[in-house]
């Protein structure tokens, strides 16, 4: 089966994040992958628009029950009706998981690809977590770059 | 954007509905459209398959949080996590439903679209609903055939 | 643990479902039991009144994620978000489910209660559902008052 | 209307987490607040058990679709079967929210309540969130004794 990666991110990011996005999306779509994303603006847009770029696929699970404020860039659009909790189905929808940026709404998608357990959890820019003892919090791939993203999740470990 | 038509039908189907669902997935594909479908055993197994077999794309939506038991012939998967509650996402993600044959859980989809009410429903096979005064509930597009039941969803009117 | 019993029927709705759906509400909480209801306006709004009158307990479980509209008779409210998903919410919440009238939206939670299998489903009003070859589909409890709807339920056999 | 506050917290949890997420039970319960908790072990049966030990009532919002592994303090029950997208559910239905000790799917819960971003999130114990810039990130009411926990919220600032 094709592997499917999901990409999530910020509405308001930054110019950086929306650059790493775009890459990203463009990455993962010539090495034939499915990009799952949020479907709206920001880095969710930037990952689509990237993969559409390079012919690629990308699903978007969009929170409201219709297509009201969808990007233009989706293959495939999924009205999924429930709000915030289509976080979950994002993540429950990827092979791996790659945050870009920082947001409340994006650190509810870390926490919940690094709950599910079994799907590495990679991010790019964004907020870092310290434990009770001020220690960082194991677990999460931190990378610097799109193509760093890539080979973290260990589908393409020669990026 | 790409004609998205969701797909509904019991696990357990009749041989009929079986081959009703193969041969509109089947014409779905040839037409260029995304099947949508719950992605498991019987009548989505069936549109699911017929789609494939002519090159078609198929979105399962699952009702578990993993790939388990999903089908082979689904080009991308999405567990939702969210149990019966995905009926609605595929309901949703139609620009029409089709449902063939009956059971409690594809009435459940047959509701939902009619509730839902700015997308065309057709019924193939299956139960019938009689109002207080024993009349049919108007609304549904009976058909008695899977090109019916295309030209019913008002995208393929000529045939 | 406290019976819970989710009482569902349409927004907009006959005056005798409305009354039939108050006395319901009123004999759940003169027996002690929890009402579990959409908690809006209609047949919602009716059973919260009845129980409230007679000192019970209503939950009201929402499909907005706020609580704009919510009626002023709920005990507890849980502004779910996931829209017309909440549908399953409240039957999965109920030891048994009563219908009362018909519209789409209640046809899809009784046959998802239908479709779970372990609950009594009891249907007073409303719309019937007739099999392929045009006989009544089994296993919904028809009743024709409030008192012998909640009798169906099997928890208070003599009503 | 009463006031409802989600307390949230780990199934594994610290001794200190379940000391304080009862004693924070027994304060809300004396308060006449309505407790809503995710309904199974750790800081979720710590706070249902010291609600109830004052009188109060709980509500248990479930992951599963039935009451299995509930706990044995739950006022009320209700079994989402919508998985991990219950954590919206916990926080929408909180007035407050507080979080006790740290984990992923208590930080998901976290970030979705300061995403909701109308109400106040009061967090005791747990993790730490640092931006890109390495300063903490603002929103996050953290406190160190159940007493401020309740302080926080707002609601009772004498506590």
């Amino acid at each position: 089966m094709t592997i499917q990666v999901a990409v999530c991110g910020p509405r308001d990011c930054t110019g950086e994040d929306e650059s790493n996005a775009r890459e990203i999306g463009r990455l993962l779509a010539e090495r034939g992958a499915v990009v799952i994303c949020g479907g709206y603006t920001g880095v969710m847009a930037a990952v689509a628009s990237g993969a559409r770029s390079a012919g690629g696929m990308v699903v978007g699970i969009l929170s409201r029950a219709d297509r009201e404020h969808a990007g233009p860039d989706l293959s495939i659009v999924i009205p999924t009706g429930v709000g915030e909790a289509r976080n979950n189905i994002i993540v429950n929808s990827g092979d791996a998981v790659i945050v870009v940026g920082g947001s409340w709404g994006t650190l509810s998608e870390l926490a919940l690809a690094m709950r599910h357990g079994r799907i590495p959890v990679v991010q790019l820019g964004g907020w870092r977590l310290l434990d009770r003892a001020g220690r960082p919090v194991a677990g999460v791939r931190y990378v610097s770059s799109p193509r760093e993203a890539l080979a973290a999740t260990g589908f393409w470990p020669d990026h």
